[in-house]
């Protein structure tokens, strides 16, 4: 895997990772990778990452079920940024809803939930 | 725009910013903001970015004329990336490409550039 020596990981040893509906090109969540998350995430074909907050791999969907599945990955032209499509079995937000992305600002700086939840992450994380 | 202090700038004062076609939600380029320059976008309705590596504001199409009138903007449930849809005049690359997510990894590791360039970056910034 020689492109990974070509990529630009930042002083924290990460690479962002945009994650996109292969399907719809909804952009789903954005996490992180290390070397070793990106070369699981390539030689399973689910996304894995490395958890900032938890300082810890994490497979995305290991607690959910709610898993990815590659389709492809593509890098940008500064090489320090992925993009990687997907298929994503359940919804790819903690929170319950299929996109992270759930919350629009409106032009006078007020704020909207624009989506509905599609699970109950009480039940799904079992708290 | 109370919401800006709801998000979570890194230790640089910046956010990540997911730049998306209206259109058809094709990934453009990622680019990080400060809140000034947050702000500014939200004010002027183009997209408006920090330049880490030259370490300056930079208006998207300052040089090219590929400007990016901002449609809608999300943040994400950890409040630390922004998405931000826009109409893209001319490409959103530096390098001559409508997207800077131009190179596809294969399985076997190998890299291809999937798209073709709708510039000439020589000309464009005259270098």
């Amino acid at each position: 895997m020689k492109f990974i020596n070509e990529l630009k990981f930042n002083s924290d040893g990460l690479i962002p990772a945009i994650i996109q509906d292969a399907e719809d090109n909804t952009v789903l969540m954005m996490a992180y990778m290390n070397k070793d998350s990106l070369k699981a995430t390539l030689e399973t074909k689910k996304t894995n990452f490395w958890s900032r907050s938890r300082q810890k791999y994490w497979v995305k969907g290991e607690s959910s079920g709610h898993t990815q599945d590659v389709k492809a990955v593509y890098y940008d032209c500064d090489a320090d940024t992925l993009l990687i499509k997907v298929i994503q079995h359940g919804a790819a937000c903690h929170m319950g809803y299929r996109s992270c992305f759930y919350t629009q600002v409106h032009n006078d700086g007020t704020t909207e939930i624009i989506a509905e939840k599609i699970f109950d992450p009480d039940k799904v994380y079992k708290k």
